[in-house]
């Protein structure tokens, strides 16, 4: 799992937090976890204390691929609007993430399915570079590099297996407005799958035999949208991972195992509520989304 | 079928068309008569032709209830914005429309399954008056309606069974911003089923036990959405109508045949696709949407 590791600042309409455990990596990496094993590529400054080490490695995340550089972790700060969707970032200090460099333990080369967390093209490169040809990689990107590094993010796309984005990159990046038009031209790329998140409305799929859609999970409450789509790619890679192939139906179970965390995810601040959660909670609600979409065939 | 008979302008970002047959009757009536004969509860004027008349009757729609008054039919004029999302409305001649006050044939009365299309609540009330119980009666109402005559449509709510709304009408009835918090206030008010139209992301659906979701069709390309929602209202009650029980798994499937309606009404302009649709094509697109959604059981 590539991506950063941040320390966030955090306000919603109803709640405050400072100084929390974040960035795309952290999301991903503990959603990936309730599948199994992963491990961390990421950096963070002399200020990352043990303590949140040990969240990690507690839930099996190996982080010898984890840097730690001098000078501070990478902090973000963010504000959302009353409606949860629309969100303004107070401030981005960069931190040890501007000078990022990954070197890859060489405990890490035979990873077979990776996540490239939304950083850097070249970042996302770099590491790809240092892998023994991994079976599937998965990756998530943002308008801010497709803006201003669009010939790495398809550099990135050429090499990827799956690619997971929301309705604004997709458009961003097939230069059409129509979401189904969009996936078929991100396919058309060489992917084999595209996966689009349309967040309170849930994902769409497309491989090159089908589509599938999924609902998001009917919260009546959301406390942090924070993280979702990282959670979200974490658990459908760690998903993917245990399953070992990327057969339709697999892809499909995973975009749901993905909304599932997600859903979970923005349920409480910050990284708190996948922290606390059982894997017979994830159970369970897999369960009620395949419930909330099952029709039973009937004569016609 | 209660609702507006009318002859719509309409433009498209690349289509424009005048004078054509429209309104939330035609619409419902039309993609109902898949389903099974359906009664007809409008207005039109001396203009309107026995070529228009057909139309209707060639399909099985009894035009008994339909009033002839003097003057012309209600005209309505539209144009779609480059999104297809915003529609601007370019005029509105109500004329006989305005004075409409329904008056049943007594061949009416036993009508056991009722769409109450979106227009003046009073009229909506005056044809429940005349109905000897209906088993199930559908709502479909505007923000237009919940602005100006709020109480009355809370009495015609009262009275119903199932209500079809768009997102902006559930926050306006239930007086919440979340969807799913929206539709349980809705059921509260004492329905059997609240089904939220989504528009490019399909529909919610939420009974006394359960939710369900679908996607829409991923359409490439829309030609006019006019009367999409009216296709799919028709369409949900003529299946309902022909199934006979208001069961979970009915509506599941109710919301899917409206939602394969709403998909065809939206590929042509006007009537048009909804008039040269034939039975295998509706069969062949509803099998579509389930297997959009199907997730094999697997060991989890």
């Amino acid at each position: 799992m590539l991506g950063s590791i941040g320390i966030d600042d955090i306000e919603t309409p109803f709640e405050k937090a400072e100084g929390i455990l974040g960035g795309s990596a952290s999301y991903a990496a503990v959603a990936g976890s309730f599948f199994g094993p992963n491990r961390m590529v990421s950096i963070v400054g002399e200020d990352f204390t043990d303590d949140q080490r040990r969240l990690f490695t507690s839930r099996g995340i190996d982080l010898d691929g984890l840097e730690t550089a001098p000078g501070k972790t990478f902090r973000w700060g963010g504000r959302y609007a009353m409606n949860f969707d629309d969100r303004e970032t107070t401030f981005t200090d960069l931190n040890v993430l501007a000078e990022f460099d990954p070197k890859l333990p060489a405990s890490y080369r035979d990873s077979r399915f990776v996540v490239l967390g939304n950083t850097d093209p070249a970042v996302q490169l770099k590491v790809l570079d240092q892998l023994d040809g991994p079976e599937v990689v998965v990756v998530d990107t943002m308008n801010f590099w497709l803006d201003s590094q669009r010939d790495l993010v398809d550099e990135v796309l050429a090499r990827a297996n799956v690619v997971v984005v929301n309705e604004e990159e997709a458009r961003m990046i097939s230069g059409h407005h129509s979401i189904p038009r969009s996936a078929l031209e991100m396919l058309d790329m060489g992917l084999e799958a595209v996966i689009i998140k349309r967040g309170a409305y849930g994902a769409t799929l497309r491989t090159a035999g089908e589509w599938f859609f999924t609902s998001a999970y009917p919260l009546l409450e959301m406390r942090d949208p924070t993280g979702a789509g990282d959670s979200f790619a974490g658990a459908l890679t760690g998903y993917l991972a245990r399953e070992g192939e990327l057969t339709d139906q697999n892809l499909r179970r995973a975009v749901v195992h993905g909304s599932v965390a997600a859903s979970f995810s923005v349920e409480g601040f910050g990284l708190e509520s996948l922290l606390n959660l059982t894997e017979q909670q994830m159970k369970d609600r897999y369960a009620e989304f395949l419930r909330f979409s099952r029709v039973e065939l009937d004569i016609d």
